[in-house]
């Protein structure tokens, strides 16, 4: 008798606990579910504009296009590398002459499900933050009008503007250039990574120690501002909600403040999207962190005030590992044969 | 009988001259068959080296591959560009700490079959030529020691090379490296140019002009030094054996004379390959010159002693655009992910 009682409150034990570490799971994929959304394998339009054929290949063409800037050599790409996560493994991005750009490039990946463009959001969407970097004179140092001469100088690139906009008289414009890179960008999704398979259903997609990082990742907070289809880019925070971060992580940048001028907003940023994270240290807008695990720690106590234990940094990490997607096939571009009338590349 | 032997000596002259500009026609072809060879599609070895997928692959991610410099910044696709003819269209390359090289970027396609390479052919093959760039302080500013301790810091790369050199018990080495760069190199062919579709017997793959181009190029001399499979790199030659070459255009180089201290290569150059030649102005080793039709007149008077007029100039221009084969299909490498051990890049 009392062996059967031991054996049945065991087994009535045993039936609890899995039952009960069932719904737990159960409970964190609702969770899951509730917060974010899978990368999809493709979009149909951006912003309203329908991605075709002819205007993901010129604006591929345009992406990798280094006569796009005054030195002809430095190209979207340079900064955004499509094999590199993105991004570029620089502390700040290397700019025309050599110089050191203000903040830390951000990837061009699922970038077109970010609220808005560059680490203030000073761009509304991906067509206006392409027009940014051609110009500024820290990074491609060239002028719209430059830009379109060289383009027109090169009939193979008449063919793809006229493909690409077929009903359009002239349309090799500054505008219709960066529009046709946004529409490239926006075919650079990451699908398929084992978090996204786990939002699909698959309960088995992620291990035990990335399940433990993600119900962390909820609890903790950090889904607050990393929340959404991309795990961040929905909104702008201060940096140092809870902990003024070290000045040489700030490197005195005001963030949003620049944009809006209103005091709310000083060290605001936008928050990064962490998908494929693990692919592009260094982190924050400075660049100053190449470590993840140091980045979620600075995370931790600077935004939720909290001193995460080192088992919670290696979960969190190993959950954020689990973001990194299918990387974009991309075909290199052939691009356009130059002409004697194309501007020759100008290094000062 | 006056009318019919009119007719008659008509007939026989339309026949004669038929004839005779048929058999003009196949000796032309004839004579360029004998001093040219088509772009084969693909090679299967390289200097004894089988061209394999898993050598092509780890090439690949090393040619594109900006952390072989100690910027981070620069890839040898950086100058060998595989879209825009294998060159970069800057007068001469830009390198580290935006160091202007001393001379212009030779392309890559086709390369494997020079002779040697390098403007002044210091290196022997593409094996060597890769591991030169790496640590030219004007292009790269690498060392070896660096380079692979960057690349023993992702196992990413562990596996490729793994997959590379299987029966190998170390092979992230800086020979193997290069190895793969030539045999990744040595895929970058372009078969099927208006060129050697002639070669290959279809007479009208090339129009009256270009045959024009291609007769002149032949009787003018031109094909000399630019004969073979890749119209050119196939020996060194005086730049301005017939008449002094522009102190500007020669900028005061002296070409092999640096690699072998013998007064006769002074002021030699390997021959260029002539083949994608459009593609990629600016010319010569010193880049100084941007119009190809500027290119040829002055090899003319600087090489052939001979004043080209107009017309032969634009005929052989026109030829040589028929040389443009079908460039590379490169689908970019997803580079393997950094770790907290890999070292930051350093700009100084």
């Amino acid at each position: 008798m009392r062996k059967t009682g031991i054996l049945f409150a065991a087994v009535a034990a045993a039936f609890l606990l899995s039952g009960g570490t069932a719904r737990a799971s159960d409970d964190l994929m609702e969770r899951a579910k509730s917060l974010f959304k899978p990368i999809p394998k493709e979009l149909k339009e951006v912003k309203g504009v329908r991605i075709t054929p002819a205007l993901i290949e010129l604006g591929k063409a345009l992406y990798f296009e280094p006569r796009l800037s005054r030195s002809g050599f430095i190209s979207c790409n340079s900064c955004h590398n499509v094999g590199m996560g993105g991004a570029d493994f620089q502390q700040t991005a290397v700019g025309h002459g050599w110089q050191k750009g203000p903040r830390n490039s951000p990837t061009v990946l699922n970038a077109v499900f970010n609220l808005a463009q560059f680490w203030d959001g000073r761009a509304p969407d991906l067509k206006e933050q392409a027009k940014g970097p051609i110009q500024a004179s820290v990074e491609m140092n060239n002028t719209p009008a430059a830009a379109i001469k060289t383009l027109k100088s090169m009939p193979g690139y008449a063919k793809l503007f006229a493909k690409a906009y077929p009903g359009d008289a002239d349309p090799m414009t500054f505008d219709n250039l960066a529009e046709a890179i946004e529409v490239f960008e926006a075919t650079l999704l990451t699908p398929d990574s084992a978090f996204d398979k786990y939002l699909e259903g698959k309960g088995k997609a992620l291990g035990a120690v990335e399940k433990s990082g993600l119900s962390k990742f909820i609890s903790k907070g950090c889904a607050a501002c990393h929340g959404g289809i991309n795990m961040g880019g929905t909104g702008y925070y201060k940096f140092g909600v809870k902990e003024r971060v070290a000045e040489g992580l700030m490197t005195g940048d005001k963030g949003r403040y620049k944009v809006t001028t209103s005091e709310d907003d000083e060290y605001t940023f936008k928050s990064p999207s962490l998908r494929n994270i693990a692919l592009t240290p260094p982190y924050f807008h400075s660049g100053r962190v190449w470590s993840l695990e140091e980045a979620v720690s600075i995370m931790g106590s600077a935004q939720l005030g909290t001193m995460l234990d080192k088992d919670d940094v290696s979960d969190i990490v190993a959950f954020l590992h689990s973001t990194t997607g299918k990387q974009p096939k991309v075909e290199y571009p052939i691009l356009p044969a130059p002409t004697d009338s194309t501007p020759e590349p100008k290094l000062d």
